[in-house]
């Protein structure tokens, strides 16, 4: 397909905690345009989510009027328009039927995708964003089965052949994050490239830990203090441990050798790879702009391509 | 015993990370008088540990030599002069035997009890202080078994008729005060009294969270977001999960009933009780200044009162 001659026929918009992506999607769901900036919804000063919204997408809708879907942080309690949650297990139509309509200053409707919410033992879970990450990849060919999305707040989803099952957040970034620069774990640690060996060594930990995480988090102080690593290694051992203990809890129902389809960034994406094959599963990897892809097939559910 | 008749013969030092105590100790082993400062090792300014040791204890000196032994961090890295470890198994005579000398500016001589280090699976563990309060617990009658002594690091040490065997760390403490500081965790905390209900709620999910800790702790969000608990009730909350999931990977190799010893600070040692009770062990409580004891004892094997 030549992109210059593909038309126009949605503006898709993740908006999440610390950036906002926008796509200018094609006909056929192909990604003709993106903009990008970091006012995820923490950085928009005086939550001016309207003023940032137009100056990102504005240029796009002078041209020519656009249905607009959103997904993302920007549907929860802190951002522009507090969605209710759809309940688990749903899918694309789900989520359809789900959209919040929403008017802008300028009069622009923009179509909110809400988040999903599923509850354990009486805990309650909540996700936005990923939901429509998962339909965008279940669109471009991706098979059922077991999601990891490494980040902050890592999501593990399952996922059937027509909806998202269940799911279950992990902590995992955040936490390091806050051990490694609030607690005595972080005194060996300085930036530097990937150490695979010390993360390594921390999966290892980290799969073993079983319920002594709290314990085996005390190795990243101890190793390097009787030089049983380098403390150049501590970083990624520390992750590896995290990482490591989140693959053992979330992957107890699972067979060895099965698969888990990775979806995020190369580095992290990486870090997930090398843990989830150590621990004998098998992976695989999602491919770019599933979000927008789930954007189109939630407004051509809606009826909203024209 | 009148206390204004006995004979002081000894000055034992509890110096640690956050605080430092001085006891004046009596010929039996009683404690004469207590003094204290906030000048942990990493308050004191300029690391002149010297300045501050004289001006706690120098009027006890003035006015009768007496000998001096310390323990604690103290004798870290980071703290006056660095000792090696003793390894574990070890007892008051091996820590006796293991007493580092050191000669303060004004010539008077310290005795600095060193700590102690383990080794699990390659991995090693480390205390310094801890081991005294031990060896003073058991000199005070305490019986054999198992300690927790609750705090930045919790440790959990397993004492026989003779000698400390080996033990393990959990950083509760401090993961937790990064959590609630430096974590989403913390947007719904507020300052208020111990709430005891949210506390056991918490430790029912550490019990239970095996090796999901890191999906167990975004409870601490979700619950109080869906309005499942209060929002003053988070802190215990999490609380409660720590020291829950600290207790189930700690005791699992004692059975049911067994009794556990706490050490430790009031406040914290009734939420230990609370979470080991519930967790269906038994609780003895610890007497206070144990450490002092310890001093006694260790400095009485090495010959040093006359």
């Amino acid at each position: 397909m030549n992109l210059a001659e593909s038309k126009p026929s949605l503006i898709g918009i993740d908006w999440g905690t610390s950036s906002l992506r926008a796509f200018l999607i094609g006909a056929d769901g192909d990604v003709l345009d993106t903009v990008s900036t970091p006012q995820g919804i923490t950085y928009v000063k005086d939550r001016d989510f309207d003023g940032v919204f137009h100056e990102l997408v504005g240029p796009w809708l002078v041209q020519v009027d656009l249905p607009v879907v959103a997904s993302g942080m920007i549907t929860s309690r802190n951002g522009w328009v507090e969605t209710p949650y759809a309940q688990v297990p749903a899918g694309g139509s789900d989520l359809a039927k789900a959209l919040v309509k929403f008017h802008t200053s300028s009069g622009q409707t923009v179509h909110f995708i809400t988040g999903m919410t599923t509850e354990h033992d009486g805990a309650p879970d909540v996700m936005r964003g990923e939901e429509t990450q998962i339909i965008g990849a279940h669109a471009m060919g991706m098979e059922a089965g077991i999601y990891v999305m490494p980040g902050t707040h890592s999501k593990w989803i399952t996922v059937s052949e027509t909806q998202i099952e269940d799911y279950a957040t992990y902590m995992t970034g955040e936490i390091f994050a806050a051990l490694r620069g609030h607690t005595i774990l972080g005194t060996f640690i300085e930036d530097g490239p990937f150490c695979e060996d010390g993360f390594r060594k921390g999966v290892a930990s980290g799969l073993a830990a079983g319920q002594g995480l709290l314990h085996t988090l005390f190795h990243v102080r101890t190793m390097p203090l009787f030089g049983k690593i380098p403390e150049s290694m501590t970083a990624d051992f520390l992750s590896g441990i995290l990482i490591g203990s989140e693959i053992s809890a979330a992957t107890q129902a699972l067979a060895p050798g099965e698969a888990v389809t990775i979806v995020g960034r190369d580095d992290l994406a990486y870090r997930y790879e090398v843990a989830l094959i150590s621990a004998d599963f098998e992976c695989k990897r999602a491919p770019e702009n599933i979000v927008a892809r789930g954007h189109f097939e939630i407004a051509k559910s809606a009826g909203m391509l024209s």
